[in-house]
């Protein structure tokens, strides 16, 4: 199409409220525009690249036996009600009400759709295993919409759903949709995706992570082994050595301490040796629960959240909750609080809490002598340089990422809480075990982005592009450039090359900071100057190519290129 | 792929709920399931036919110049309050509020949103004129949803909106959209659709009607020339003749007399010759509206709501409010209300109306010689045997139909309200100009199988079938069979065909019957029999078509069979 009829404004600025490169580009390059907050309309290159990537992602999908369906958005409350989580969601989950005031949903995620869809269907043990896919909207709430598409509170997701007797055989198709989803991050164009181990409780779970510094989530990196995990799941390991002499517990005065960095320096301790509590409160009702840990270490929600449920917030403590902010403490704690321990405070002595008294700490601790019967779980973030749960070196690495792809063995979660069973082969009835495969495209989307700009634009690669080719005719006015532009427009055409097409009587900076702002692989650009030399340009967006060829064998030429380019993703 | 694999579960009872063919098919067939009240999930072989249709009105919305884009589902209230449809589009749009209590709505349509996405862009003449659309979601909250997806309440819909600065520019395209649409409706194999002209108010509009049983609009069709026409807006022509001799007005007792025809019986009057009174509410400010018409006519409320906006609903009379239902005329009425007339009583003279006290009418009625001042309005339905408002001839024919699509010259009515605006070449300030443009796609699956279908289940048009071939392999424990049925799978997959097979060990009863319900245009059978000929059978659903051909040259001939097939639509 022309250039000239693309709707859409383009301009230099970056927005004042765009805090990373993709979101500002996109902006700029006449991709999307803002509705309301976390929530976009797309112009036509990017509804161009969106349709690319979903035709990617189903040939992957279909490629491994999914079947494509599609599922409502608008949901009746009475389905989250079946599987608990009508109550569970959270903000997140936007109720509303018919004009019956009937109670709706908008989904947020489509586990209770897809029970409701096959609950029938899958009665028999013979029907399995199967898998549904659909490529639809979500609606999620979001506290804080940010970064454009990487956190919408509208946006396009592919959900899938697979269905199984026996944990062999999901864990068998797990590894398949392992495979396609590598497939599809390669074909997409995301050069280093992480499939960073997670868990939800017991179950196994994978995120695909894009490593990059604008990333909102974390990945544990082993640089010995190819240990790669969710650094809010991943186990962290402590060596704990008890000193030989274990001292007494003892009240020592600890005037103006406020942090666990003013009491090392009044003590002379590492923190190391100190104990960190960490309060929460239930949302059901409002009951606290303190968490202790090392000083040296923080609480993961995500642990936390898995052991107790999501039915818990940070604290906000009251005068009358008896707790001593600052000075909290397992030693001659009141009763009536939820209290865990993380297992770095395990195998202890000689350490230092608080006392539970203001401005007050105890010297001395040993948790296992002193408080009893203490159980201690996993509650610890990996940090950087902290032990390999794999290899066990000290050779953790921590960086940001996006998660763009989400793999959970799930279960009978929903199939239990929602009564669908079948009969297996002795007649007995089961709950078929669910794996769930989510991937955003928007945040997809912008993450290619990320990954492939320069400060003049997006770099898109061939296979999402919105056009192969961008074909440049610099000074319409002569004709004889015209001509030679106009023919090749044609050509390319006929070859079933997609081409934006700039014939605009506009200065050269203008048509290419356009060029450049819609990132198209392969530019074609007619001018007099070249035509002087009957040739025209032929170079890549990220200018690693750049070519003048005759007129005769430029339709070749950009074929070549753009099946190399092709070749390379 | 394998039938057997197939997600959905086939049926041969009519579900109870289900008052059409289309519906009852589509369920029995397993393409979809209710979710709840209007909503629906769609299984794989819908998923697959609504792709292929949403790909055929791709490539005709981009052959006229048409930019594909996206509007998010979610919208603020606050664009729907620019516009003024917030308040005035009554229960189906579903409003909602956000986690920060922000009033958001799911968008039924998206003129509003369309607007937000170009007003910047659209500043200039040069700009003009463009089209965009969209394939997406849209939610009504009907009142009584019915017929499976004929009156759903979320759907799938193909919108477009066209930006001009002339009306002579949106004219001569819309021209364009109007021969766009027809190209669409015969892709996808809808028979026999009329483009019935419409109004809303004063502009043009056009509603594609499926003529069919089971569609609840109606369209009038003269018989003796090309004159089709929506029947709520097509212009309601009556010939009055005066008599000669005018009666005096004349008080009545009229007892027991409760209808028109009571009346016609009572008094020894032709229909004609009586008014009929029929009473509406306004919305806002519960006024009443008495609008007097023919006795034998019946009110159009998409007329009256053109001529007073959508500020109506049917009246309930309360004691209260001077009004003697039944006994209703326009002589002697109480005033406060606002009165209208139909132009059928326009030149009338001997009239019999109600008296406005309770069992009495009057005869003689002359209402512009006996009520002063009145006007008259064209309030009427259009009727079996009216007159033709184009050649004049009594030829007026009203079938019944199903709207599929809708072109609507809306001109400003939104640009103006949004403030939407260009520099024209003179450097003032105009409102672009807009057609809008619809096609509900849940509904045109549901009208294509009321098209084509016979007792046993859908036949789709190739151009839009899940699959294009069936192939039945009949006692694949038969291995000779099964070794062939199993090679022309693989040829005809190698080929590019999109095959459904059914190797399932059942009887050919049932294997039949699912290939009936699945309407795939061409099937194969491998069966014993046939394999004592070394031959295949190869028919259409319809069965008009029906051959055996040998093995070797099967894959032949069913490619041919589907070019046939193909070339046909």
């Amino acid at each position: 199409m022309k250039l000239e009829k693309l709707v859409g404004d383009r301009f230099k600025e970056m927005p004042a409220d765009c805090e990373i490169e993709s979101h500002g580009l996109m902006i700029r390059g006449g991709y999307m525009k803002q509705v309301a907050s976390g929530i976009y309309s797309s112009y036509t290159p990017l509804r161009r690249i969106t349709r690319k990537i979903e035709q990617i992602i189903r040939e992957e999908m279909d490629a491994i036996d999914g079947q494509e369906v599609q599922l409502p958005v608008l949901l009746p409350a009475s389905l989250w009600e079946e599987s608990g989580r009508y109550e569970d969601a959270g903000k997140e989950l936007l109720p509303l009400k018919d004009r019956n005031n009937g109670p709706l949903v908008l989904a947020m995620s489509h586990e209770e759709a897809v029970v409701h869809l096959v609950r029938e269907y899958g009665q028999s043990y013979a029907k399995y295993p199967f898998m549904l896919y659909q490529i639809q909207t979500k609606v999620r709430d979001e506290a804080r919409p940010r970064n454009g598409l990487i956190r919408a509170r509208e946006f396009m997701m592919k959900d899938a759903y697979s269905f199984h007797t026996t944990w062999e055989d999901l864990n068998e198709y797990y590894s398949k949709f392992f495979e396609a989803y590598e497939k599809i991050f390669k074909r997409v164009g995301i050069p280093e995706i992480i499939a960073a181990v997670s868990s939800t409780g017991s179950n196994m779970c994978h995120k695909f992570m894009f490593i990059n510094p604008v990333g909102e989530d974390t990945v544990a990196l082993c640089s010995e082994c190819d240990y790669r995990a969710d650094a809010e799941t991943a186990e962290s390991i402590v060596e704990n050595k008890r000193s030989e002499v274990s001292e007494e517990i003892k009240l020592v005065h600890t005037p103006d301490i406020r942090t666990i960095e003013d009491l090392c320096r009044f003590l002379n301790l590492p923190k190391e040796k100190t104990y960190k509590a960490v309060v929460y409160q239930k949302n059901s009702n409002d009951d606290y629960v303190i968490l202790f840990i090392r000083g040296d270490l923080d609480v993961s929600e995500t642990k936390l959240k898995n052991y107790l449920g999501d039915d818990i917030r940070p604290a906000i403590i009251t005068e009358d909750s008896g707790i001593t902010p600052g000075f909290i403490g397992p030693y001659n704690l009141k009763e009536g609080y939820t209290v865990l321990f993380d297992k770095s405070l395990k195998n202890t002595n000689n350490m230092c809490s608080g006392a539970n008294i203001f401005d007050y700490h105890y010297t001395g601790l040993d948790v296992e002598r002193d408080c009893g019967n203490v159980e201690f779980h996993d509650f610890a973030k990996i940090k950087d340089g902290s032990i390999c749960p794999k290899c066990g070196r000290h050779s953790i690495k921590i960086s940001k990422g996006i998660e763009l792809g989400t793999m959970l063995q799930i279960g009978t979660k929903y199939t239990e809480a929602m009564g669908m069973q079948y009969l297996d082969k002795e007649g007995k009835s089961q709950c078929p075990i669910m794996g769930c495969y989510g991937i955003g495209i928007g945040r997809l989307v912008a993450s290619i982005c990320e990954a492939h700009h320069d400060s003049y634009g997006p770099i898109w690669p061939i296979s999402i592009a919105p056009w192969q080719v961008h074909l440049c005719c610099v000074r319409p006015d002569n004709l004889e450039v015209k001509k030679v532009a106009d023919k090749l427009y044609e050509e390319l055409l006929k070859h079933n090359i997609e081409v934006i097409y700039d014939d605009r009587n506009v200065s050269t900076g203008v048509m290419f900071s356009d060029a450049d702002l819609l990132g198209v692989p392969v530019r074609v650009v007619a001018s007099p100057r070249n035509m002087k030399e009957n040739c025209v340009e032929i170079a890549t967006r990220d200018k690693s190519i750049s070519l003048k060829v005759p007129v005769d064998e430029a339709v070749e030429e950009i074929m070549n290129l753009i099946n190399k380019l092709k070749a390379e993703v």
